[in-house]
């Protein structure tokens, strides 16, 4: 068979000649604006040969600081079109971190949101490897900044060259992105996407016993696009000419809402953070969100309330997925099996809030204190991965031999497996709570709290404890029309049916909001440091 | 990120592990089985064992000599999951071509249904390689042969290892299997299909946007086993954990609609006689299709006629494909895109008798007389075609140069192609109609012929002509009910008002028959020999 790469600009080359009418309806500050993908195919060119003419070659890293619009999405095909390495970085991180992994890539170009300049500017002094800067914005003006050399992403664009050929050379195991991934302790660490593990994951994605992403569909990914290439979404979305919605700066629940409504918003994906605000907006807003088909969720675990408020109050789909930066991300989809179907609707629910099967073109291990667990939905173990769109280590990073062992991927997620093979995320290895010998999951725990009507979120952590080594302790936000009439004891009643005695939080804690991530995680980390000493003082 | 490498045996290990109680619905001589995948595993697996203990090792040709069944999807994953080489070997060959390509593969081992012996005994004296035969039979006892050694496939597999471990080590660009294609003159010319190939080829053909096959599915693959791989479903359906509906020796089209009523398929897949056939049969009989969610239609163009007639007569969606074995086969497949759904019907039909838009993965460039044709439904050319799964070259065979240049596969097949990059087949290159150095498209006069209720079949082909180098000369087979009462004017009545003048036939000739090639294709190499001094005389 014929030996050519698989490689990330064939993918806006198939945009271009086969979809070139379709759109990207992109947000941005000065509202929406509408491009086909023969515009997004030249802008992209004349992006690349911008680059080249400023000094990025093959193999350079080009940095973005960027919420999920047009401009970013074209500098997603075109650094890897070009044979350079895309770097999307976190906004959210401090600014220590965000200088840090600057300069651990070593990014040559960074462009930067308008909007975002401040933080760039921060720290200016301390990333000494970036040789330019282009701004993203839609002013014909380049706003003021301390940045330089500066240039106008627009201005760049308009004496670039609408026909520039991507490299064709290209070996598929060539770097085509790289995203930092934040550690429990410590910097970042570097995950590297190959254009080999991009082709394919989007190929996975395509599948109709995963998301099934078509021409067909109209595709909002929520999930930032410098936050593990948005799922892979502007990829896929464009290598099958979907429709995109790319949501902008700064968005709110009410604005996505907005969104889905006026494009017909067919697929849409983001953290259980986001869909969790966003129910509260439909419960107080009126919109028509017929359109979706599906809504997938991922990065933590959705809650199995959640999932049924969405669908049997709205009727909106619910799609759980699971994968992290170092998978790229799809590793799980949950999807009832043909034989599932005629189940009732709570066992289809059961099986729909687990994390689900593993796709095709992946391998898995879940490795218990006895090697592997049992299928029965009730040993649980540590998920190993392995497969072409799994990163085989962090860049440059003497943490690697930590999760990179024997050729798998340690995740660091402690799961079950039932008998169909469908994975249950129990808790992190580092959350879990290890109570005389026993293991109790906090993420059960935290589904159950969540499904109870008052609560808005919950968080259950392991407190030392000086008798069983440690305890649960569930920290808890009130839904705003329940502050003060749920009571701790109302709570540990509801739990009771539910869990063995000795799984029980031993307390109950009511919080205003949870500490969370810079992509919008619980941080429980703060938690424990928050409440080491609860039970020992108590 | 990690270099694991795509392989079959990975595909059947997923449907053991995931899918071990879906069903193989396997009808042989002694009628219909059914087999879980957890039981074809282990007698896969069972398989491999005794055919190492044959001597079969990395690399070796494994033949094979059967129709669609469980055995021979057995093989298909046994041969590759040991590192050798499943060659499926076309049993309509002559003796000749078959004593030809099985020394050509030098096939190692040959696994021959129970009722094809004959066939190969008689050429048994020609294929010195072979060291082993194996019989594939429902009966406890060999059936009498001269073939020997010989062995029975039962008895091997109850000897065999059921927990034997596919290897590990396996480059992904090794062969996996091999398939010889006819020639026009001369010998069948081989196709080496690598284990990547064929595992991107079932990524491609799970995607939303092709055939979506899933584990909903229940797949029965008309296309023989022995042929291009049963465009691949063998290998996508057992991956994706799909219930396989594989029909056996000798089927008939009652047989088929019986099978697809009584299984509930959703997806079957054929070249168009054999939905010729089967629309006689639907017509004659009654049953329930309801379960159809597409019948894929390739090999040869299928008539629009015949499309409109599935799915406005029975409602059965069909979905016409092209490819070749040389491309694994799937290359473009056509659906409609988003914007389309909203043509009037018979627009649609228009579109969807297209052979539709290249699969995701693969480039082409269709090449008329003056270069790149423009994309405007008009100008013709051959259409090239380039990726992991087209083969670049005919194995150890000369003629590779003149198929494969400047690393395209010369398809052999004149298309055109629209204004949404949609190809249309008109001809092959050798059928063309070249009058009076214009081009006429043989397939569109046979198409629009055979749209007219009379017509059961048509070939229209190119005679030589004194005044115009070649002329058109229709042959044509008419439904039994109306032998005698259609005259060769009224279909040419018929055809004015669709063709320029000059491309009308120059004659029309009523037949018992028209001669077809091993796979169902008209032979029109016979209707040339003999029809080839039909305009001179006339």
């Amino acid at each position: 068979m014929m030996n050519g790469s698989l490689t990330v600009g064939s993918m806006l080359e198939r945009a271009e000649r086969f979809f070139p009418k379709k759109e990207v309806v992109s947000r941005t500050l000065s509202g929406i604006h509408r491009l086909t993908y023969k515009e997004i195919g030249s802008r992209t060119r004349r992006l690349a040969s911008a680059l080249e003419k400023l000094g990025v070659g093959r193999g350079d890293r080009v940095g973005t600081f960027a919420w999920n619009h047009h401009r970013h999405l074209e500098v997603y095909f075109a650094a890897p079109g070009m044979g350079a390495v895309l770097h999307t970085i976190n906004i959210r991180l401090s600014a220590e971190h965000i200088a840090y992994i600057i300069n651990h890539a070593e990014d040559k170009v960074l462009l930067v949101d308008e909007d975002l300049l401040p933080l760039i500017e921060r720290v200016r002094d301390q990333i000494p490897t970036v040789e330019a800067f282009i701004v993203m914005t839609d002013r014909d003006e380049l706003p003021e900044t301390t940045l330089e050399p500066v240039y106008s992403y627009e201005k760049l664009l308009a004496e670039g060259e609408p026909q520039f050929e991507f490299v064709k050379d290209l070996d598929e195991n060539e770097p085509a992105g790289m995203c930092y991934t934040s550690a429990t302790t410590g910097n970042p660490k570097g995950v590297v996407y190959s254009h080999r593990g991009i082709v394919l994951h989007s190929f996975a994605f395509g599948l109709a016993d995963t998301a099934a992403l078509s021409e067909y569909d109209v595709c909002m990914p929520v999930v930032p696009m410098f936050h593990a290439n948005a799922w892979g979404l502007p990829f896929t979305a464009t290598w099958f000419g979907s429709t995109q919605v790319l949501p902008g700066p700064q968005f709110t629940p009410k604005l996505l809402a907005e969104l889905i409504e006026t494009e017909k918003v067919t697929l849409t994906a983001g953290v259980p953070t986001i869909w969790l605000a966003m129910l509260n907006e439909l419960e107080s807003g009126s919109y028509d969100t017929s359109s979706l088909r599906a809504v997938i969720c991922g990065g933590s675990a959705a809650p199995r309330g959640m999932i049924k408020s969405f669908e049997t109050k709205f009727g909106i789909p619910f799609l759980h997925a699971y994968g992290m930066t170092e998978t790229a991300p799809l590793a799980t989809i949950s999807r009832l099996k043909s034989y599932q179907r005629d189940l009732d609707v709570e066992d289809m629910l059961d099986i729909r809030s687990k994390q689900g099967i593993l796709a095709p073109g992946l391998e898995m291990r879940v490795i218990g204190a006895n090697g592997e667990v049992a299928w029965d939905g009730v040993e649980m173990g540590e998920l190993l991965l392995r497969g072409p769109w799994i990163a085989d280590e962090y860049y440059k990073d003497e943490r690697s031999s930590e999760a990179f062992k024997d050729g798998w991927l340690y995740t660091g997620d402690v799961a079950t497996v039932d008998e169909e093979g469908t994975i249950k995320l129990v808790d992190r290895t580092k959350d879990l709570i290890k109570s005389g010998g026993e293991w109790i999951s906090s993420v059960d725990l935290e589904n159950a709290l969540m499904s109870h009507e008052s609560v808005f979120e919950a968080s259950v952590i392991a407190v030392p404890h000086s008798e069983w080594q440690e305890r649960p302790v569930a920290c808890v936000v009130l839904a705003p029309a329940y502050q003060d009439k749920v009571s701790k004891e109302d709570l540990m009643e509801f739990l009771k049916p539910q869990f063995a005695k000795w799984w029980l939080p031993d307390d109950i804690i009511f919080m205003e909001e949870i500490p969370k991530t810079s992509v919008g995680k619980f941080l429980k980390r703060a938690l424990r440091d928050q409440l080491k000493d609860h039970l020992v003082s108590s």
